[in-house]
């Protein structure tokens, strides 16, 4: 079976979502907003709901997908729904490992069970100066701290044995043999434990991770339970799916971990429909600023360019002095799809990196199954350009599609995140 | 108008009431029991839910108060409550001020402005090797460190003015002139700003402190907006409550602090049928645990103390060498209440130093309007020895006979936790 989760981002995941006139921008502040989204998702049958997670207000002014703190959001959302896992991002960088084991538990105890916690180690210098870093820590250092954080999270989780809470009225309410001290004490954290919330209801709540770089992918490999990856078409999927399983399979774990690329859908009952439901948003993009952003992006003078013209020639990535990463994509985007150039500000405000897919239910459930049947992946991290309208429209037309080829669940099966996504409840 | 908090605490505030038969220690990892506890002390039109808050697991041998986290629990309550306030203690020491503002500028965004913030240093070196600390700061560095963080908290805060949020689809979301950098850079923390978070519904979630040291009733008379205190009787409580009055007067400030003691209660519909409630609890304490501790209190071999006689004697408070806080308060309560060995176990094992209210309503009721009435107390922190018994008894019986006085609302004016406690809302 395939895994879906729903990834909330604002208005959605396209930049011009919050500009179009029936968004929901208005509603950002207002739980309702989320609790009937994370609703929706489970009238889908979905996974999760999963919440990204920045330490910086960004770009005010052009929209922001920051509005709510993901926790408390969540700890609201887990009771609108009854199944549905959530899903936290919260950055190894900031917080103390006391701090995330206990707030993570909590959601698991509050969810009864529903709540996996995405590891990042944040990126950003803005981030950094808002938690007493005078810059971002380095690559390395982040990734071994993030590889020490966890470890010490773990510990906290199973400081408590599954059976200590004895409740004996006539002796201990907890056994104190089975709440131990972990006594971390390691290269960034001196962590004493036990914690003060017990055992999480799944024993530990379900690690996620997006590993890209090199350190990256050993610590998913390592310690991710599933995880969340970047690609921009099946090639580049079965890529990164084929060397993760190998360094899971290289750090002796015998457990499935599931793999879930980003993955932006515009669906509609024709294809024609869908690409006008993709051109609308498109167009609400300020062009003005995103012609500079990709002239940043490129490090070409873009302000002239015919926007419903094909993208002008590039220099090939050798050529190119700038940061690669993005660069790349760009010129992935041109090559495989030739796009003009409002349809490529487009794909880059929707999605970026991600895959893109246009077109009815038939047509994304026809390539949705090629990446699950060929080392693509093993689900996807729905990416909805705008919300509610385009996790409505996957719910409503795609998962019944996915359904009908014996792909998803009609039903869930368990109760807790752990059971939807297959993995076993770790001992104490 | 009085004030009332109802402050939870595990099974409630006698630590033999989880032993009780029919307490509610199954319950505690069950965010529905909190839900409840909400909904009993709207019902009964208070003006928040308190939670205190503790960063080690403490002795789980013999209970515990912590079982799911302040602010993801607060979340869910609000979820289940329309109009009740919820405070949260949140440590000075452990969170970074951009966290804590961001956790509980959401929360008052999800619970439309209902929200208040308990300041607290935290105390005990076990929580502080939870945290990262060999052992805990000293008590100045803890207070100048707090001082601090309010400052940068109340920053983050006004970081988006009020009218930031335009959602102008062919312009800004937000309008940037109106949301700016904090650019704090203080002894203990570097924050730059903006929050990712827009202003709180109430502009500043309402700040509570409970001073008791003269640092800590400093930092009261110069931040706090509602002051928890700690009073055994009422001439301690006056001389509480005109030093803080006079301390908040000389720091310049016009605004009422609210001054609320902890209050426990036994009540029942005779005082013999109250006093039968308070000797039940009292009763299921374990007696050589309890006299083991009070002997370390008072430097005592009490482990042969007859439980049903009187205190023996004890040295002056001069002529006692261990910690004297506690120790006054022992000589106290056996000067004013002559209490028998384990009714002096009991009043330690409920609420400490803390007043103690014992019967029908109308007496009780006579003794908060006596306080309320001579500069004691403006409200107060209801502590209930158990719960949820000890809340449905108040809220059924004695809020009505403060209503009757015309000494409680009998219905909610406004939406917010500043509305219930006649606070302003700060412009931005």
């Amino acid at each position: 079976m395939m895994h879906l989760n729903l990834f909330l981002f604002g208005c959605g995941h396209h930049k011009g979502a919050w500009r179009h006139p029936n968004s929901s921008v208005e509603q950002l502040g207002d739980i309702r907003y989320y609790e009937r989204l994370a609703q929706t998702a489970e009238r889908g049958k979905l996974d999760a709901v999963f919440f990204a997670d920045g330490q910086s207000a960004g770009n005010v002014s052009d929209g922001s997908p920051w509005f709510l703190e993901p926790l408390t959001a969540m700890a609201a959302m887990s009771r609108a729904t009854d199944r549905i896992g959530l899903i936290s991002t919260v950055s190894s960088t900031f917080y103390t490992p006391f701090h995330a084991a206990r707030l993570v538990a909590s959601l698991d105890h509050i969810s009864g069970g529903r709540v996996g916690w995405n590891v990042v180690t944040s990126m950003f210098d803005v981030e950094a100066r808002n938690h007493g870093y005078e810059a971002m820590p380095k690559h390395t250092d982040r990734y071994r701290r993030a590889d020490e954080f966890v470890d010490a999270v773990l510990k906290l989780w199973d400081s408590w044995q599954a059976d200590a809470l004895t409740f004996d009225r006539q002796g201990h309410y907890a056994d104190p043999d089975k709440v131990q001290p972990i006594n971390h004490d390691g290269e960034f954290f001196l962590v004493d434990g036990p914690l003060n919330v017990p055992r999480p209801p799944q024993g530990h709540p379900v690690l996620f991770q997006a590993g890209a770089s090199e350190q990256g992918r050993e610590l998913a490999a390592r310690r991710a339970e599933a995880i969340y990856a970047v690609a921009y078409d099946l090639p580049a999927a079965q890529d990164y799916y084929r060397d993760i399983k190998r360094r899971v399979q290289e750090a002796g774990r015998t457990t499935s971990v599931p793999i879930m690329p980003g993955l932006v859908t515009y669906v509609a009952s024709t294809e024609d429909e869908a690409r006008a439901k993709q051109r609308e948003l498109d167009e609400l993009l300020p062009v003005a600023a995103s012609l500079r952003q990709l002239g940043q992006y490129t490090e070409q003078d873009c302000m002239n360019w015919e926007l419903d013209e094909p993208v002008p020639g590039l220099p090939s990535l050798d050529a190119f002095n700038g940061p690669k990463g993005r660069y790349s994509t760009i010129l992935r985007i041109i090559e495989t799809e030739q796009p003009t150039v409002r349809q490529l500000l487009g794909r880059l405000a929707a999605g970026g990196g991600h895959c893109t897919m246009v077109g009815t239910p038939e047509q994304i459930a026809d390539k949705m199954e090629r990446w699950f049947r060929n080392e693509g992946a093993d689900g996807f991290n729905l990416m909805p350009p705008s919300l509610p309208a385009g996790i409505e429209d996957f719910v409503d037309q795609v998962v019944p599609e996915l359904q009908r080829r014996g792909l998803f669940r009609t039903e869930y099966r368990g109760t807790t995140l752990r059971d939807h996504l297959g993995l076993a409840r770790p001992e104490s």
